[in-house]
């Protein structure tokens, strides 16, 4: 395979999408999920830190652009059916969550089925006043 | 919030669906990731063990069915945008993938944008004619 075969090989959805997991290489946490086009790949590829597709703004999103969050990438995977991505990184400041968590999976499920709750159990590291100034 | 308010709380898709991921509560990997609707999470959460939709099937999958390589779940997440599940599993068998490997995201990107490859890196545990007869 030649060229950008790498690329093709990705299942990549209706919408030209593909999703992604970010994982902090140091401790093995999941910081978050999000999403990748061509271009959004291409240029995580190019400059080793993470560029997503935001799908709300749609528009590239370059990780900490504005919160100096910055996620170096350290290895990436595609899982078994190729539409899938994995990210380990190096996650600058410690912080991915916008809302100043390590992780934006930071809500545990409490309870059983009638009586479930979500529940936030990880700390807020910082102010996100004082991340988006 | 009362009642089923845990299963309003999820923004689920079009399709009345919610990624997944499931990461070995031991070691950290990250194991697969998957889809759950409303009947999947709800079954998850009555046995403790994790049942996915298969998008593929249409059907719901009750993880290790065929393998015995079903997922015990210690602890369940949800992101800060709510549309996003991780499981934190123990894996049984130590093998989540059909391929009879630990993980689906055994395949590493080596090269750069031109040269890129996707690399298969991590071994075989147990033959997967050994593990669906």
């Amino acid at each position: 395979m030649t060229g950008k075969g790498w690329l093709e090989t990705i299942h990549w959805d209706d919408d030209g999408l593909v999703p992604v997991i970010a994982q902090e290489a140091a401790t093995g946490t999941i910081l978050m999920f999000a999403w990748m086009n061509h271009d959004a790949l291409i240029q995580t590829v190019q400059t080793g830190k993470a560029v997503y597709w935001s799908r709300s703004r749609k528009k590239l999103w370059h990780k900490g652009e504005e919160s100096g969050h910055t996620q170096k990438v350290i290895d990436m995977r595609i899982d078994c059916d190729e539409d899938v991505l994995l990210l380990l990184v190096e996650q600058a400041g410690g912080i991915a969550c916008h809302t100043g968590r390590q992780s934006c999976f930071y809500q545990q499920f409490q309870g059983d089925v009638s009586t479930g709750r979500w529940v936030a159990v990880d700390p807020v590291l910082k102010d996100p006043k004082q991340i988006y100034q």
